[in-house]
């Protein structure tokens, strides 16, 4: 296990942490044609929180590092319950979920990325998985709530916020930078290009042009700062 | 592997026949929009059969037991026929699927759980391993078949009841119970509480009380035996 | 590493880059509720090019080889833009994604079943590791697009194609054939098998007969060149 020289506990619980509460946040918020249970807002408080690691070992072939220690599965279901406690009470609800969203990306991004280093990847493919360990927890949310999974539709620039992270991690490991202040960096860039494509609206090209996009309003949990 | 001295082969491929039967008879009992042909009741049946034992092993970072024999395939996709035949005479056929639904998540849970304990784990993630191997089978089939994931949703109980069953057989497993005797009665915790979940039509509390539960009627293939 | 004794680079990444202009083209023709955006096309193209070998090495439990060289990356996501430039002028759509299709279909089953047998994998895991590497990835498409699962439906008969195919690759070996030359054979059977099912328009019985097969026809891009 190289992983202890790339990323202490501290900082792994922190994106578990802030994971479960988006999770949980998340799908406090849900309004679909069914009612998730409490248990399963604390299911996707859990998956959110610990699906980025998971992922990231998956694709990198080592045991996942978040089953070999009690604190990771505490930390997320501890912070799940945080989620759902202070989603009520809560005004800036969906300003909240954006922000800690950002966050997390950035933090699984660059994790997932530093770990594909340190075990000796390819440039390319160490991109790849920080971007898939990014976007992975998401996408099983969103299959799992029967929501379209919102990497994949116009509006979202999820994935090229985590690529922007990620590739700027390998780029300063190649000049020399040490891994845990590139990937510092790496989640600031991920966390500042989510940011403002949310509030700028920025979205890239559909395919075709006939339908305008309505992702992010139908799901009704991703805030349209400013509309076109 | 470790895995020999923990689950026989003829538990095992009880739980992958149990599962096969059960995924078949659930899978010819769909009706939804857009039927299923005989190749996919299959798919299902071999899904649910081998679905919780290489959910388990992708976890632990080990081989897919279930992919080291020919007997594990043979056995899923032999019972997954009987599931299918057993289908249309059967009279009783809810009443069926939930019986063995019960018992090969009691089974999959505990298998998860002790291959855990016996590689080593920490007991948070051992009872984790042992809940996600015991519902994972179900999440996949409800994804691959367009259906609301029933672990999800109101009235469900699943995850409760696997792991209530994992934390007894890890429980016991501390105090010096035997891994074999503890899955035997983990497996039987496992059954009771969700059959009396089914029985008791007991649900979690929703996130909010403004819909009923109406997954289970919904799906149409879980019986509710009392309604509120 | 076996991998480089059975699949030479060149075959791998001529499967990786057909899957991804296959891909591309699919999502690019995609007329759903919603529109994918450029990116969810991509990401469809790269999906396809690399799912299968990810799949089979996950089932396999050995180290990702599309991870381990810039190569597998690189390809698929050029092959996907490939793709994307193509889908507009190009008139026979349909066709060129059902011929595709099958070829990397019969690829991807070949070259899983060939990898398992290489790492000493029984028979019926072995055709199994193939077929799901060769189906696996259009089921991720589906279910990440929010389409119904393929090879779930009336009139898809992929899994029985590539599993055609695999079971042919495992009978020429067990004879004594070369596995390079009993995986060429593999993919022809699994292309052949596949195209016929198309023309001819063949599918498995319904579980009950009350309704009529649409989910070709629904989905919009699989052509049915003849309807009973």
């Amino acid at each position: 296990m190289h992983e202890t020289f790339v990323i202490p506990l501290w900082a792994d619980l922190t994106a578990v942490g802030l994971g479960g509460v988006q999770g949980a946040l998340f799908a406090s918020g849900f309004q679909g044609q069914r009612r998730l249970d409490l248990l399963g807002v604390a299911i996707i408080g859990i998956l959110i929180g610990m699906g980025g690691g998971l992922i990231r070992d998956l694709l990198l072939g080592v045991e996942p590092a978040t089953l070999q220690s009690d604190w990771y599965l505490v930390t997320a279901a501890g912070s799940s319950l945080v989620g759902m406690l202070i989603a009520r009470p809560l005004q800036r609800l969906n300003r909240m979920i954006v922000g800690l969203d950002a966050v997390v990306i950035g933090m699984f991004g660059a994790f997932g990325t530093s770990k594909a280093i340190v075990l000796g990847l390819p440039v390319v493919p160490a991109v790849f998985v920080g971007v898939v360990a990014a976007v992975g927890g998401g996408v099983l949310r969103d299959v799992i709530m029967g929501l379209p999974v919102a990497v994949m539709h116009v509006g979202s620039l999820y994935a090229v916020a985590a690529a922007s992270g990620s590739t700027v991690l390998v780029l300063l490991h190649l000049v020399g930078v040490p891994v845990p202040l590139a990937a510092v960096i790496g989640i600031a860039v991920t966390c500042v290009v989510r940011l403002l494509a949310v509030v700028f609206d920025v979205s890239l090209p559909e395919q075709r042009t006939l339908h305008r996009r309505r992702v992010a309003a139908e799901t009704g949990v991703i805030p349209v700062v400013r509309r076109r």
